[in-house]
């Protein structure tokens, strides 16, 4: 218990230590918590599972907000023991999600930059705050562990807090993390941030210790991420979208050093990035949400000079390499809260290049990032509106198809609008890209058509275009075969046109 | 003549005094030009009217770029002479809208806070900026008339300049201009603004003297605007509204003075603006695009203390009254630059209540503010995607019905999607309004069909919810009907169900 202790440098706290099962306890049926976690980094690891014990003998129901994903299986948990009446903004279990598409969670789908709002005016109030820590200092700042997600907020609004001590974090993780809080709407003066390594805020949450209610300790690290290593068709994509910049910087309108780099999660951004450890590119700045092995990589190959995220989510080994000499890398990294990190006056400011993976895109450049056959939520839409809509360069991709060819993720109408046509710059698949700026839909749609769709289904593609041509419009459609492709999948597996099965 | 040379008070300029003929000479095939105008405010009056001349007996096509709408019927002889090529952000014109939905002219529907960043990346480049102004500074200052839009931004990026001196406006009008540009993105700094009324900029556009290749006079105010007078509807709906917002009031989330206000176009703004007339709100901030009569009636009742705008488009009443003695409105007023008065920044930072107008939305709350039957272009998106996007409340107003109640302005799935569920807080009908706010898709579509559809349509669209419940998923649809009702309307002219009929 001693070595423990030390993590907890205000002595006056020394007393609030209590078991999982007695900060569980403080839970009321109705109850909102704001959990830390993002990108199932940084979650809480020990007071959920407790709650969950609850549940095996006693009916309560609570709202779980959060960062974004959840590690340490919460959501599954949580799910399994009926828990959970809300939830927002953004989860990717998959028993979690079978919930949400049965009705049974209230699932509330945001941009991760709008969740702060909404909280700090009062529309969506929170009880406690749950939130992981490596220790708290003299000062009584809480000194978050592997990410930020909305742990400042969450403190700062809720009722009570919970903190859950885990002390198998490295104690020098202290220093990374940038702790900035907007004031009210209307109160408030510009975000000072101009540059990504910028540091504008505090290193550790500054609250009345008061409402610091309980501290639970823990030792346990995060759950390794899992990197999906690039395959022929992502290492393709990739060459489009590096093929894409080579050319804007031929214009006169990017250098060398790019622009702040955003890259959502997935096989694709880690392919571009791998793609850039071989390439002419250098000083990148990135300016993310989350950073993956390929962002350490990039610093260790001395391509990345700064590294502004929210989470870090990397593999056992990676882990190993970062956590065991973090100094190698402090001074490349600041992590943020989500709402800076994903700010439109940011994201604005800096103009990111912004890469994002689409669920299924149409024909005008609509773009699904959510919804399989417009119904079935996968995870939401987590922070890829607030990076498309401000980016320099708001870039969709996805391969061409899915399900071995059964579905073609370019379709005619998408099922559901997660980026209007208005916030797409440019998509990719394996076959090439779309450059869409400036482009009337008249324009995009052949291009698109030409460029993006698989072969297998180009002619099936051109056939609804034209056909909608004829009806005229300036967005041409064949509204009762809009969606004829998603029909075609949910009643016979495929979106090829039966004709030509 | 002399009379008007005191409007140039740079003499070096005298000399590039032309005739509209000779400055229309110099536009080429092939060119961009860059006009002023927003809401059919401040567009030049002279040039065009000889491009379309010289049309008559000449082949040529260029891309017109404006802030938004233009007014004196440019846009439609534009298009009867054949001589646009592209058109971009924004339109309202009946001719025009014909030739886009034809497919003869490429409009690209923008942001309008957009289109500044892809001219200053040199993604769209300017070759003639055509602006009028009220007169030059002895500095060389550009003193713009009744609006801005994008007019700073095409003076700065453009090769060359033509100025319309209109000698119809008042001198004194100068002064009311607040003009910002911001850097370059990664070398930007943040926008200084944190008040509605804050003066951050010139007031005139300084640019390189050399740029300036003809100054042609004119002497013609803009037309007046329409002022659509509230009817029983529109009356019914600003009241849903004003009660939405004593409510939060209530609820301690805003205060009578509520916060920055934006409203788009229209009667329903209008009739909410006038409802504020005889309401308890008071010391009310102005920020918007437009300013319409109803604005000026909330300053001389001593409701609005400052108004920051875009242009000022007002009735022929209200001209002569605020054209005729500035003065009183002068220290009210501020008008910027459409990026500022739309900036992402700035509405998050200020958190503005942004009323706009629907053209439909549905039981989840996607809204299309665009396209008639998902296909036919109406005006543009403006700027309400910038506002919803980041004001503290997204409203959408819409009458639930139109055309003698064959159209349900509410619908299973709307035909095109400019804001998606992510971005929409309430929607208002005549019926009532709905909170979307932290609700999930579920509990959203009960709450839209109770109330805000129109009883005509009421129990049609609670069959569709329910079967489309039955397939399940988190946004329930049922997706060979969820245009169905658009289907009808085009073959047959109603939206009603035909066995109802």
């Amino acid at each position: 218990m001693g070595e423990r202790l030390k993590r907890i440098r205000v002595k006056a706290l020394h007393d609030r230590i209590v078991s999982k099962e007695e900060a569980a306890s403080w839970i009321k049926d109705g109850m909102t918590l704001g959990l830390s976690g993002f990108t199932r980094a940084g979650e809480v690891k020990a007071v959920p599972y407790a709650l969950v014990e609850r549940a095996k003998h006693e009916s309560f129901k609570v709202n779980v907000y959060t960062g974004a994903s959840l590690g340490s299986d919460i959501d599954k948990l949580f799910t399994e023991a009926g828990i959970v009446n809300r939830r927002l903004p953004f989860q990717v279990d998959r028993t979690m999600r079978k919930a949400i598409n049965d009705g049974q969670i209230n699932f509330v789908d945001q941009h991760l930059s709008h969740t702060a709002e909404l909280v700090r005016s009062n529309v969506m109030p929170i009880d406690y705050a749950i939130l992981e820590a490596i220790s708290i200092t003299e000062n009584g700042e809480i000194i978050l562990s592997s990410s930020v997600g909305n742990s400042l907020l969450f403190a700062e609004h809720a009722k009570n807090i919970i903190i859950e001590l885990n002390t198998a974090w490295p104690e020098n993780l202290e220093g990374v993390h940038d702790l900035y809080s907007p004031d009210p709407q209307g109160e408030r003066t510009p975000i000072p941030l101009t540059k990504p390594d910028d540091r504008i805020g505090q290193t550790g949450i500054k609250v009345d210790l008061d409402k610091i209610k309980g501290i639970v300790f823990t030792d346990k690290l995060d759950e390794p991420s899992d990197i999906v290593p690039p395959d022929e068709e992502t290492q393709t994509m990739a060459n489009h979208l590096l093929d894409f910049l080579r050319k804007e910087i031929a214009q006169g309108r990017l250098t060398e050093k790019l622009a702040p780099i955003q890259a959502g999660i997935g096989s694709v951004a880690n392919a571009v990035l791998h793609g850039m450890l071989q390439s002419e590119f250098e000083g990148l700045d990135v300016y993310s949400e989350v950073l993956q092995d390929a962002v350490f990589d990039l610093i260790d190959a001395g391509k990345v000079k700064s590294a502004s995220c929210c989470s870090f989510a990397i593999s056992e080994e990676k882990m190993k390499q970062v956590y065991g000499d973090f100094e190698k890398y402090r001074d490349k990294l600041v992590m943020r809260p989500q709402e800076i990190s994903n700010h439109p006056e940011i994201i604005r400011r800096l103009g990111t290049i912004s890469i994002n993976t689409a669920l299924e895109f149409d024909i005008y450049g609509n773009v699904n990032s959510t919804h399989v056959t417009g119904t079935k939520m996968m995870n939401g839409i987590g922070g890829s509106g607030d990076f498309a809509r401000n980016a320099r360069l708001a870039i969709f991709v996805t391969k061409s198809t899915a399900k071995n060819g059964e579905i073609s993720s370019v379709v005619p109408f998408v099922s559901h609008v997660d980026h209007t046509e208005h916030d797409v710059d440019v998509v990719i698949t394996e076959q090439g890209y779309a450059d869409l700026r400036g482009l009337a839909p008249r324009e995009r749609a052949p291009l698109i058509i030409e460029n993006c769709v698989h072969p297998m289904y180009r002619e099936q593609m051109r056939e609804y275009y034209e056909e909608a041509l004829k009806r005229g419009g300036h967005t041409p459609h064949v509204l009762e075969k809009a969606f004829s492709w998603h029909e075609n999948l949910i009643k016979h597996g495929t979106m090829r046109e039966l004709v030509h099965a």
